[in-house]
């Protein structure tokens, strides 16, 4: 296993659990650190994080220099460039896992970021646990313990400034949105949050489940379009039926990011609310139109 | 149809457009203010609101008074007692429905109250468009909407001091917490929050059907106690599982205020993750159990 590492205090504290219980598991920990160049002394702190994991007892300690990109924002864009070379280090070196220290009070933000996009239970359901290689095991630990982990063990995590730069949606989250709603709400917003994503993903994955096994029954394709049968539809319940004619839209042409819940619930009214509507229009040209008994929905429906 | 009118700016607003729009779908429109006695000039505020909706053209209008008691906090105490005289004066002029004037920025609000609970779905799920007799017409439209409408119909709304007072948690959410996260998140969020409760509100009512269709096979009664078939519960996804131990556990005497969905964690990880555990403890003296091919809940399951 790898533990990914910035020499920040959550991923320092990782690093020192990881380096003291694999041993006694029989497993073999390494770290990767993974320079973004964004800061002009990164590689003198990337190489400093590689130097305390290497003394922890962690081997192989890698550090891998990314360029980040523009896609997707300053914070897209790191992420996307740091997650290709964690999993190129993992490839490289024959790992299993990768762990990260996402803690709850990480999770607890990545909720209510998601609570601004208002696209459902996934918006919600925060990181998960486990997704392909990567591996979450502090995502029910809170922030002050990694803190206090760190202070006990004498390490000395590095302080990234990005952590307190009020351009970034996460950190006035963090600093002026969570104390907020603490106060309003009380003690306990952060576990809340926490505990929030954790059943709102055990839905969402129940339910897409359910709408991928009636989207096998209900969806088909002729004549370059996507067909729903408005019978197999109109049987279900809400939730899974808009998730198929979700599917439908995206297997039609529409790109995920300009799909919204709004367009979804247009072509739903095809189905539960069939007032003679003439088509739905959907982004990248594509069109929603009920026909007979079914939606159809593609670029030339109406043609 | 009966209007709930406080004489405050969103009820206000919706009088105006139910005495504007019931004759035209010929439908008889008329008011119910409810007087909760917590302020001195109460009686005179309602009957204040009264005329108003008797201006308006509705027709019964009715005032009642009512006694707030202490149960779940002020503001529970307040609308128990409220919607107990909805009930009532529905139930004595005869009306199919009562129109309640909460608009998306109340639902946006209702959200993140329910963010502090971390109850999964339905506590995110915000108030429902139709329950019983009660309906909520403006629930996608904002507040400056009918502030818009007042101004606009020359109504003077009455403003109730307690919509200011930060001793009420809705109040501090309101003029703290929503504007602290359209500053961090961007303009949007109120919309975005009400379109969460709609989605989360499909999510867990399609989730709380299967649960209990499953309920029926994977649950029965014998010797005092609740048992919960495990080759059922095994082959469910854990959205559909938890919410059938969870049924088991109220059906065996837990209190629903007292189980915590930690509660129902525990008790499905002798499903899931069984490791020879002895019992769990629940709330009311109810314990869990694994028994042979089944988990046993009840207050003398491990007697």
């Amino acid at each position: 296993m790898l533990v990914a590492c910035s020499g920040g205090t959550d991923s320092l504290a990782l690093a020192a659990a990881t380096a003291f219980e694999a041993p006694k598991l029989g497993l073999r920990a390494g770290a990767v650190i993974v320079d973004h160049g964004l800061q002009a002394d990164s590689a003198h702190i990337a190489e400093t994080a590689a130097e305390q994991c290497r003394t922890l007892g962690l081997d192989p300690v890698q550090v891998r220099a990314v360029t980040v990109g523009t896609e997707g924002g300053p914070e897209g864009a790191a992420r996307t460039a740091r997650y290709d070379a964690l999993r190129d280090a993992a490839d490289e070196l024959s790992a299993d896992v990768v762990l990260l220290a996402h803690t709850r009070d990480d999770q607890a933000e990545t909720v209510l970021l998601g609570l601004g996009r208002g696209s459902g239970a996934r918006s919600l359901a925060g990181m998960a646990p486990a997704v392909g290689l990567l591996r979450r095991p502090l995502l029910d630990v809170p922030r002050a313990t990694t803190a206090a982990a760190c202070i006990a063990s004498g390490l000395r995590p590095w302080h990234d400034p990005h952590n307190d730069d009020p351009q970034y949606t996460r950190v006035r989250v963090r600093h002026e949105v969570l104390p907020i709603l603490e106060e309003a709400l009380g003690p306990g917003v952060v576990e809340a949050l926490a505990r929030t994503a954790g059943l709102l993903r055990a839905d969402a994955d129940a339910l897409d489940q359910l709408a991928a096994d009636v989207a096998e029954t209900a969806l088909s394709r002729a004549e370059g379009e996507v067909r729903g049968d408005l019978g197999v539809l109109a049987g279900e319940p809400t939730a899974v039926r808009t998730r198929v004619l979700r599917q439908a839209a995206l297997e039609a042409g529409c790109r995920a990011t300009d799909l919204t819940a709004g367009h979804v619930a247009a072509v739903d009214a095809l189905v539960t609310d069939w007032r003679g509507q003439r088509w739905i229009d959907l982004p990248q040209g594509v069109r929603a139109v009920r026909k007979g008994g079914f939606i159809a929905l593609g670029p030339d429906v109406t043609g």
